[in-house]
């Protein structure tokens, strides 16, 4: 069985980052522990942006104190400008975890929609839904907030599935690239 | 007359990072303090690599005590892949710079090179030997250290001739986006 753990999940944006915390018992069960989406527009300048960011992800660190942190992979349109900026947002998000010695794992949006709503193919809404669902949450929840929600639900899932196997999790500084 | 500065100067890469840094006096006049490649290919994981980065920027800006940052704007490919990479470096290494207080300014390519070699178009290898020439520095510079190093003069230039106009420098946290 894994040892119990508290998940930060991230779902970075460059307008806006959504941040998702759940517990996982050694049973695999989860249950609620925070949400939120730090709002990256209050800032003027790109670096300022980053420094909410970064203050946002600390802050939320330093008082849920999370174990394991879990970072969706990320989609790619054909538009670089996008590339670049989500890239920004989300290098600095990863570092800010990593500079507070949180291990971090990578999911796929497939995987994410796949272990939650049974289709790789589910839409945003479905998805949504399900973390309300599966997390006991009545009202519409925040859409980035829910999409950190379900990638932290995923790490609990896939972590609980890897310690039945007997196999490491990908809990380890994030997967091998 | 502005203040005399130490200035970090950034090339941000997702496989190796230049760092330069340079003094410029209350008249304007520079002089070479350091530069480096950090090579992130040593880590083995992504999250690892931001890691490196962090961890050697901190470590510099511990040693070295600069007073402001100087980052180059990206050219952007059309490879989304490759800008998301570069964006994630990007962004960690930005991050790491406000996180420890400093305030950012970027330049364009076109910019610095039109400022140390006269010309928008001028090469790489020109900047780089400007850039020995400029800090008085014998044989050949480490392209990504060269670059780091000619974005900081290029910001030791901007500080100085904005001082001389009497208007304030980009040196508020990086220019409004």
């Amino acid at each position: 069985m894994p040892a119990a753990a508290r998940i930060l999940g991230i779902d970075p944006g460059s307008q806006r980052t959504g941040v998702g915390i759940i517990d996982v018992d050694a049973a695999g069960r989860i249950s609620h522990v925070h949400h939120v989406a730090i709002n990256l527009l209050a800032a003027e300048t790109f670096p300022l942006r980053l420094r909410l960011l970064l203050d946002g992800l600390w802050e939320l660190i330093a008082c849920f104190s999370p174990s394991e942190v879990s970072v969706e992979q990320v989609f790619l349109s054909n538009n670089a400008m996008s590339a670049l900026k989500l890239g920004q947002a989300r290098g600095a998000a990863i570092a800010a975890c990593v500079a507070r010695d949180l291990p971090v794992s990578e999911y796929a949006a497939k995987e994410i929609k796949l272990g939650l709503v049974g289709s790789g193919s589910a839409d945003k809404t479905q998805v949504q839904h399900m973390v309300g669902v599966m997390l006991g949450l009545s009202g519409r929840l925040q859409p980035d907030a829910a999409d950190a929600l379900a990638v932290a639900i995923t790490h609990a899932h896939v972590r609980a599935s890897a310690a039945r196997l007997g196999v490491a999790a990908r809990v380890a500084w994030g997967r091998k690239r």
